[in-house]
């Protein structure tokens, strides 16, 4: 049977050493930013999306490098819109990953900053020859990668969820907010393993579908961790949702029927993956996980 | 003589355009984001960037509409980079082109993904096949707006502003704070226009150079219009750092040493334009207008 937790601890200390490098210390008078860059990008957290990544990657045999290199760049802008959520005027969030938010730890102006800097970091490490011999694919890279993360993907859904304190959302518009939210940068880190090897538009079309079940099981998840963990436990402060008069999957079906319905999406997934046989067992496993997590 | 306050009021409204249609209003709940930053970016301004893209694309015989789109891409990079400069947390301006700062007309949190869903889209304009039959062109452009942006370019330009209060910067500090703050955009601009030709290095390098001193030129004509113009001409707040206590050429200096070195920076900005004879002479303009504007 594939361990998940131990391939999920192993890729974080990959993703990590990379991430590190990539993003390295500054010795300038302005070195203060890259210190917050640092500070939240490489203070832990699951690295979900670059595990997605690697291991769709895997299923078109990328090298190793290439894959993580990319996959440090989705984190980047999964770090970045953490920096940027928690700032006073968004979430207002004063811990995460179990230590205070960056805006706490440095200033307002510096978080701000900070995920700026990882924002276009990001896309020249996407973009830069070391990612691919190919600069179709690099291009390609950095198109998906900026329409997921844009207006119309995850800054459209946090927009969304910003408003939707004044709405009574339902079902379907819940769902769509959460696809904008963090579904797009899920689905694309997916996607990028095939566009790296160059998939069939078949496989690309089915590692999109597994993503997106994925990214709806995976948020039902953290609204049920929400209500039911605790700080300790996840490493940020929880219930939040029902203290902000928030309308989550969890508010509207009720803890059970959420559960279930992670379940089923986390089945369904792994059934988008039929194509892949034995080599999409990480992926397989990855779906259970999530629904199952504690953290 | 080439009219160069014709030809900036021609190129604004040509961009304008452009930034229009690259930027779409949208009908979706989360509206209010591209609502934000259509306010922001559509709102006027010299639009010098994109004239330096333009300018230098010509050099090269480059297609317009290709040069229009980069133009387009990397005035939005300096657009979002005013909305977040302009917040509470960062230079805390309520002024900007003489409406509204974007924070002020709609809220802190709207700037900021504002700002953020701009950068993004700019990446992604880059990136896109529309703008070069060639990826390995879009990849180098991805690159080099991403370098002259991030944390070694721009947002490291902005952080070292903010923390420069504290200090006593003296003149090779200032110099180094303004070529990454302001420098760095601009050199990529006119940069942009060779990357999209192809152009040989030695004509890449020369626009490098002029626009390294166009860039401090114009920052030296800024902190004079800072000193000696009004909000009315300028549609921003002046004499904003004195009142900050910040070191600036002009403070240093005084006005009148200022002004001569950026008549002589203009001049400089100009010789290293010998290459490119007559069809250079927009850029030429351009380096006379800078230093004799008022607003």
């Amino acid at each position: 049977m594939f361990e998940i937790e131990a391939a999920l601890a192993q890729n974080a200390r990959d993703v990590d050493a990379v991430l590190g490098s990539l993003l390295p210390a500054s010795d300038d008078r302005e070195a203060r930013l890259m210190e917050a860059v640092r500070y939240s990008t490489l203070s832990g957290g699951k690295r979900i999306r670059p595990f997605l990544v690697r291991s769709s990657a895997d299923l078109f045999g990328v090298s190793h490098g290439l894959a993580l290199r990319v996959a440090a760049a989705i984190e980047m802008i999964h770090s970045y819109s953490l920096i940027h959520d928690d700032l006073p005027a968004m979430d207002n969030d004063d811990l995460r990953r179990g230590m205070p938010t960056c805006h706490v730890k440095f200033d307002e102006a510096t978080a701000i900053l900070a995920g700026d800097a990882l924002i276009a970091r990001a896309f020249e490490v996407l973009a830069e020859p070391a990612t691919h011999a190919d600069p179709r694919v690099r291009a390609d890279l950095v198109v998906e990668v900026a329409r997921a993360s844009g207006g119309e993907g995850m800054v459209g859904g946090q927009m969304l969820d910003l408003l939707a304190a004044q709405w009574k959302l339902e079902i379907a518009e819940i769902t769509r907010l959460q696809r904008l939210k963090t579904g797009a940068l899920i689905a694309v880190s997916c996607e990028a393993g095939a566009i790296l090897g160059k998939a069939a538009d078949s496989h690309r079309h089915a590692l999109r579908a597994y993503a997106h079940d994925l990214g709806l099981a995976f948020q039902i998840a953290d609204d049920l961790l929400d209500v039911e963990g605790s700080a300790e436990e996840t490493g940020k402060r929880t219930h939040k949702d029902e203290s902000a008069g928030k309308a989550t999957f969890v508010s509207i079906l009720g803890p059970e029927r959420a559960r279930a319905q992670s379940h089923m999406l986390a089945h369904q997934a792994i059934q988008h993956l039929e194509p892949f046989s034995a080599q999409a067992e990480p992926l397989r496993a990855l779906a259970l996980f999530v629904v199952t997590r504690r953290y």
